[in-house]
């Protein structure tokens, strides 16, 4: 059994607006977390210590100490050169541009610090928590306020040449489809975010139509949740089940674009919409994926919601810690990009 | 110097129509080629004989004899298990369903058999021809009557975990746009192949727009070819060139998706209509995709054509005989799908 003394990993989850950071036992069992805002408006040196300060609330949460730790793993928003843990670029954080976060941090805790893109760590994280590391070719997808990738390629992430790889949301379903914030058309998550969820409701209402939504938050929708999205749901509001219906087929496009691309075991879906409205959406994604995709890639496929919810970042950053430093101390490492 | 008693590698290019098979030395150098239809309709018995009488025609015209041959290599038109140079199923090759065509066709020649997919096999030749194996992340592009494509990805072939990986021309780019021979709508291939273009052609004939590709081929533009549309475009045809910029635009859309998707060093675009048309479609290729491709992605990206032209399926079959060899005759083979 742990003992208070026993070594421990921490994951942080860098987001826009919010930083968790989670301590782990050896077994990645969930000790204590932390929440602070992010600051980004406030520069890069405001977010460096509130990252710290997050990892130090986590710890007195779990009862462990600094030294106990092997290694803290961040995953953060944007383009990260996973080798030398340096931020190349973030764009909801202001300034961030060859940041080495890896190196500033572990300096500041005097600790490993390895740093990786958010939604790859989150699929190392179900790669490994979830799917006990059996698939050899996995696809993670994570729907929010946007949609980001991952993906597990011959039983290891894969980042690309230059660490951008898996950026499934600025995959191009219609042409002449919606403007997305990249200023392209048709984007995925132009189509299938809840942000693209929120612009249809918008614009439905404007034409007329009605929804138990504008009763709740007034005719602009503001401060729409995936949540409320949930409620309008199960009371049957019927102009919410078509736009969720809608989205949930672009969603299912989507992912039979991956599996053809590259016949993955397993396409795990995650993200905040998934997680509140996955009972929902699930059923038509599959149904609709399934009817898109080439035979020979359907047949042992699986295509599955991620149970890690919330948590989900901080466990994939901890995985990250870990293999990280496994691989650290193993002879066999074979470098991920030349 | 190679003499006519040094060893040899053959190259198969079996497609729907015809057979093609080429004479390598070492250094992969073209010594004889032959060329028989493929008779897919006589059934599958018949299309073993033909691709071994190909292989002794080849060898007869560069002079070698069967027991100089190191190994012959096949690509196949259809989904192949790599490891057991089966073909699983073939859509252009009637009875096609697991046929064990690498081990037959040994034991007819007498001589070792590897077998891959087509477009995978001259992804590979690419890689190793034009490339010299240098970029570790490399996707190939062969856009004929369709569109097929092969990823070279960390330095291996990257076949998926049922060898049905990198099926690009099944891409959804415009939901509910053009039906594509797969049952979807929308698929990659059904808006930007030779196909597509014979489509759009027609369309635009019957609704009286004018083409000197009608006083060539008669109204029903029968047996339209990519030499055509080059002379045509050569002739500044104005619905040719706009049908033609119109491909281009789609095709560098589909580039964009799988920069995206799998940020690679090196895009390759071949096949019969890159081949004809390649200086007409290629800048407006590159432009299109480099506006929708993100930043991180872009910078250090080559698009650029193949030059192997008619010769990429032998030559890429030759490379996959050669690896194959090297493979089975060194310690650290990794296998490729688990």
């Amino acid at each position: 059994m742990a003992t208070n003394n026993a070594t421990c990993w921490v994951g942080v989850d860098l987001g826009g607006t919010k930083i968790l950071a989670g301590v782990f036992d050896a077994r990645l069992k969930l000790l204590g977390t932390a929440k602070v805002s992010t600051r980004a408006e406030r520069g890069v040196e405001t977010v460096l210590e509130r990252i710290e300060r997050c990892v130090r609330e986590a710890l007195e949460a779990a009862g462990r100490k600094l030294l106990q730790v092997k290694a803290v793993g961040i995953g953060a928003p944007g383009a990260v050169d996973g080798d030398r843990s340096t931020v190349l670029f973030a764009p909801n954080l202001p300034g961030w541009r060859r940041i080495p976060l890896g190196q500033q941090l572990a300096k500041a805790l005097e600790r490993p610090v390895v740093v990786g893109n958010d939604a790859n760590v989150c699929t190392l994280g179900v790669h490994e928590v979830e799917w006990n590391r059996q698939p050899r070719h996995l696809v993670g997808i994570f729907v929010g306020t946007g949609i980001g990738g991952g993906l597990i390629l011959d039983g290891r992430l894969y980042e690309g040449a230059s660490f951008t790889a898996a950026e499934v949301g600025h995959m191009i379903l219609e042409v002449n489809g919606p403007k997305c914030g990249c200023g392209n058309r048709g984007c995925w998550e132009a189509l299938a975010s809840r942000t693209a969820i929120y612009r249809r409701l918008r614009e439905a209402v404007e034409t007329g139509e009605k929804t138990v939504l504008t009763e709740w938050l007034g005719p602009e929708l503001t401060d729409l949740r995936s949540n409320e999205l949930r409620k309008a749901w199960e009371q049957d509001d019927k102009l919410v089940h078509r736009i969720l219906l809608q989205t949930a087929d672009y969603l299912g496009l989507g992912v039979a674009n991956l599996v053809n691309l590259l016949n993955p075991e397993v396409v795990v879906l995650g993200g905040g919409l998934l997680q509140a409205l996955g009972e929902a959406l699930m059923p038509r994604i599959v149904e609709t994926a399934r009817q898109c995709i080439i035979p020979g890639s359907e047949r042992n496929l699986k295509i599955v919601p991620s149970r890690l919810g919330d948590e989900a970042g901080i466990i994939g950053a901890a995985v990250l810690a870990r293999l990280s430093h496994d691989n650290n101390h193993t002879t066999d490492r074979a470098p991920r990009n030349g």
